[in-house]
């Protein structure tokens, strides 16, 4: 056992002792608990930053790159944006309480679905010292217990906000614990919290795909995870080449590196003249173009320079200024393409047939199946979700982009008065 | 790897490809093969019960006991019992293509989330055949393929029970492999399938703790499982006492076997009077009492003879007829004890108190909270859920006893007219 075993196991428990007063506090005194911490950040922004200057000339000592450091820095501006977050949040409708469903049965007993905090959840995430804030906020909300681990690139700045946070929690009447800050930098205390799901109801993992795999085969907990957005936007025989043009554009280049951005464009043959002008724009705005034969030889016509697409390029997220085009038949071909090579993430269809919409959207087994509209649009904030905790590209509990209902379970609750099992 | 590894991945993979028919098969379709199904089970019941045979005869061979041999055995009551399990189903709504929630937001995007089956479902179950059924039964209504790994000790009857699923399913004009049972023993070949995370959505054990512990152990794929059920019914001091005695007795008495049987009773200090009559009706019964000190000195003054409770007992599902009984101070003292003790199954207050009742509802971290009911009312049938899939003890996707729903995932239909991110 490691010799972490005891410590992940006392800031579990710790955890654990706290969820039950963050599942019993209404919302006021949630949201005071929020609007606090708002507070607190603007007013110790001082120290704020001087604790993250400290991480960032630590940073630059270990050599980390130029980016890693402007994703760790923080600035005056951050610094309000994350009050604003914390505010934001306190605007949101609680979750907790919510009934799903219920009725009376025919013994006249009463029975209800009632939404409950999960209890406590495990946050690891990476450099950005915003979301040591935005997670507290999100657990909060939704009435659970969290442990937040943060990079160990950012631990000076983690635990002063931390601080921030319990100093607001207490202030609220709530305990310091509902929210623990870990800033042991140490992989096996992560490790160590990842064995006990006796204690831990979930972890989030925020981060690259290799954290969130890390975490998956290390976690005895269930994993509320991205994983990877391998997304598609098929052009069906009857699409307007305008809205195709646009809806391909904005789902390649809106933000390239997004989970939700275009890899793959799908081009029913019969759009093929449609072609040209895409892959020109697509070529002119700096987009590496992966084609099949069909696709390379339409755009040799065209003076269009193409790579030639290998296997691995259907299945890859590019994350990046490059786009994989194919050119299919019918379809049947287009619906196969996404479900074998897509990761179920988001794929669009662009058609005026809604024979081909219908079929597109039975067919798709994917989290977000859009008719019409860029995949950029698969988004919480897009979707009226207010907050997002991530995209889940999980099929269980939660799929797609995830609200405060994600971090949530329910409760059967059953009354009566005195109904026996005959 | 394994040596069973590539037959693990054909199944799974042939299953995969049966998956898209089943999520895009009608109610009437499915339907049609469940009460084909029903009809052939009638009809080939000597092939069945000839199957059969074979396998008690060599389960006797095999020195299985008299017990697991009565499981084993199908009759003519049995196999109608099965049929009319199909035509239940049958009649059942189709959870695939309700809608959820939806709406329309600002920028004209119409948005819903619509429920759709997972996937593929590996059922790994104990020695009862018709388990074959009822699991096959369940996964095509609710749009899923399965893969049926039962007992080895029924491979016969299992064998038999496939070929008609099988028939029935090509009859409604779905895949064979829709339902395809494993009649290949090794238990090699179960841990190859749960290795197989890409390839199936959900695996279900339905079985005894050791059965879900090896599966939960060995499992890559998300276990829907029922783990164990301590489940308490606490005595609040304003309790009506005759209604306590009963809910305490059915809770104990009415079948004390199942997971939802009452495990402990907990009663508040004040009503320790209504204590002797309740603990001389249990022990009449039958009722092993093991008790708290307090319980004890009321007992031994009735002339009841009672068991020190030890620290194990109040963590114990006994599943027999004995209950410990313990002595609380109040209502804080027994939530506490049940939320430390207990399994998160099912737990039942008697009160006349309201602010009691609402405490325990609120407090009381358990799948199913029940005020002035018996435990024993905790099941998919009183619940309502027409059918039952187990009851789960997870407290992500689905809690407590899941129907039908428990098979399915939603995904998100998003619909416009070229709009893209700004």
């Amino acid at each position: 056992m490691s010799k972490f075993h005891n410590l992940a196991l006392t800031l579990a428990m710790e955890s654990e002792e706290a969820a039950p007063f963050l599942a019993a506090a209404d919302s006021a005194r949630k949201n005071m608990a929020l609007l606090t911490l708002a507070g607190l950040l603007e007013k110790s922004a001082a120290r704020i930053l001087a604790a993250n200057r400290q991480d960032l000339a630590a940073a630059k000592k270990i050599g980390l790159s130029a980016a890693m450091r402007e994703r760790l820095a923080l600035n005056k501006d951050r610094i309000t944006a994350m009050a604003d977050g914390a505010r934001k949040v306190a605007t949101l409708p609680d979750p907790v309480g919510r009934i799903l469903d219920g009725g009376v049965l025919p013994n006249g007993i009463r029975i209800s679905r009632v939404r409950v905090p999960l209890g406590v959840i495990l946050m690891i995430y990476e450099s950005r010292p915003n979301v040591t804030v935005d997670a507290a906020c999100l657990s909060l909300k939704s009435g659970n217990a969290c442990i937040l681990r943060g990079g160990r690139e950012a631990v000076r700045s983690n635990r002063e906000l931390g601080r921030l946070i319990a100093l607001a929690l207490k202030s609220a009447g709530l305990p310091e614990q509902s929210a623990q800050t870990v800033t042991i930098p140490d992989r096996e205390l992560v490790t160590a919290l990842l064995a006990l799901d006796r204690h831990i109801d979930l972890v989030v993992p925020r981060g690259g795909k290799g954290l969130v795999e890390t975490v998956m085969q290390g976690s005895r907990i269930p994993v509320l995870k991205h994983l990877e957005g391998v997304c598609h936007t098929y052009v069906d025989a009857t699409a307007d080449p305008g809205m195709a043009e646009r809806i391909v554009l904005n789902g390649k280049l809106n933000r390239p590196s997004t989970c939700n951005a275009t890899e793959t464009l799908l081009a029913h043959r019969k759009v093929a003249a449609f072609l040209p002008g895409c892959l020109a724009a697509l070529a002119a705005a700096g987009v590496e173009i992966r084609a099949d034969e069909e696709t390379e030889k339409i755009a040799k016509k065209a003076g269009i320079q193409t790579i030639p697409a290998t296997e691995e390029d259907w299945r890859t997220e590019y994350n990046d200024l490059i786009l994989s085009v194919k050119i299919v038949p019918d379809i049947d071909s287009a619906i196969h393409h996404v479900n074998s090579y897509g990761s179920g993430h988001t794929d669009a269809i662009v058609t005026r047939s809604l024979a081909a919409a219908e079929r597109f959207k039975r067919d798709v087994d994917s989290s977000s199946v859009m008719v019409n509209v860029s995949t950029r649009l698969a988004d919480g904030a897009e979707y009226g979700l207010g907050a997002e905790i991530g995209i889940s590209t999980n099929k269980l509990h939660a799929r797609g982009p995830v609200g405060l209902e994600g971090l949530t379970t329910y409760k059967w609750i059953v009354e009566g008065e005195g109904q026996i099992r005959e």
